[in-house]
């Protein structure tokens, strides 16, 4: 664990939300739609079946905490949860809360629109309520 | 369990190469990718989160299960696995064996390019092949 590091593209296009007891959560830096990624803290591993079985079913109780609690915050009205990576193989897991108002539905949303960046405030608050929501689960780094 | 219908659109769409404990396997009716579904034989169900705890890892067994044989039978440069359900709800599950010689890489292949259904031929290889690699998992029916 402690060889674990971001990919660099990543970081790029996200913002830190905190850390469940195996993934990051992470923010995607684009507006058009609340987005989230988890990526385990596991090196070398760019497919869910690559990882141990605990950890296989720890990724799987994070992302069903997670589309939960988008489902509470965000009354999606179809959740969308992938792990693709052909840019970045390092695995981690999207979640997307869609609405049939969203400006690529009913597309999926990679490459399908430019990212709008959050403004600092904007951010702020999206990744605040989402950390209120996981108080119980997240650790958030100073 | 009795009450499951498969969506008329994945009917369509697909064409079916047995039954895992949970779900039906299907085999996207598009040459240009090895690209397969699960469909766990539940009903109203929609997004992952909403099965029962055991269904849920009866899913993730099954969906491991799937690509370590797809692994094993194409070795692809990255496999792509999602839940979108954006234009059918019933919850579904891609699994798509990408290479970086494939005609949609790298973007998700959602979308992307008008199906090329298999000839019966090509298709029956494609199943037979999978079928036999999970002979000890599948109920195939007559």
């Amino acid at each position: 664990m402690t060889n674990f590091h971001l990919h660099p593209r990543l970081q790029a296009d996200c913002l830190s939300v905190g850390h469940l007891p195996l993934s990051q959560l992470l923010l995607m830096n684009d507006s058009l739609y609340p987005w989230f990624i988890l990526v385990p803290r596991r090196t070398d591993i760019s497919e869910i079946h690559q990882l141990p079985p605990a950890d296989r079913q720890q990724l799987l109780i994070e992302s069903c905490l997670l589309a939960e609690t988008l489902h509470t915050i965000y009354r999606p009205d179809k959740q969308n949860i992938a792990a693709i990576g052909n840019l970045v193989s390092q695995l981690h897991l999207h979640h997307v809360a869609r609405y049939r108002t969203d400006p690529a539905w009913p597309a999926p949303v990679w490459g399908k629109l430019p990212p709008q960046p959050y403004t600092q405030k904007q951010a702020e608050a999206r990744i605040g309520r989402l950390r209120e929501a996981l108080a119980d689960y997240l650790l958030v780094e100073a």
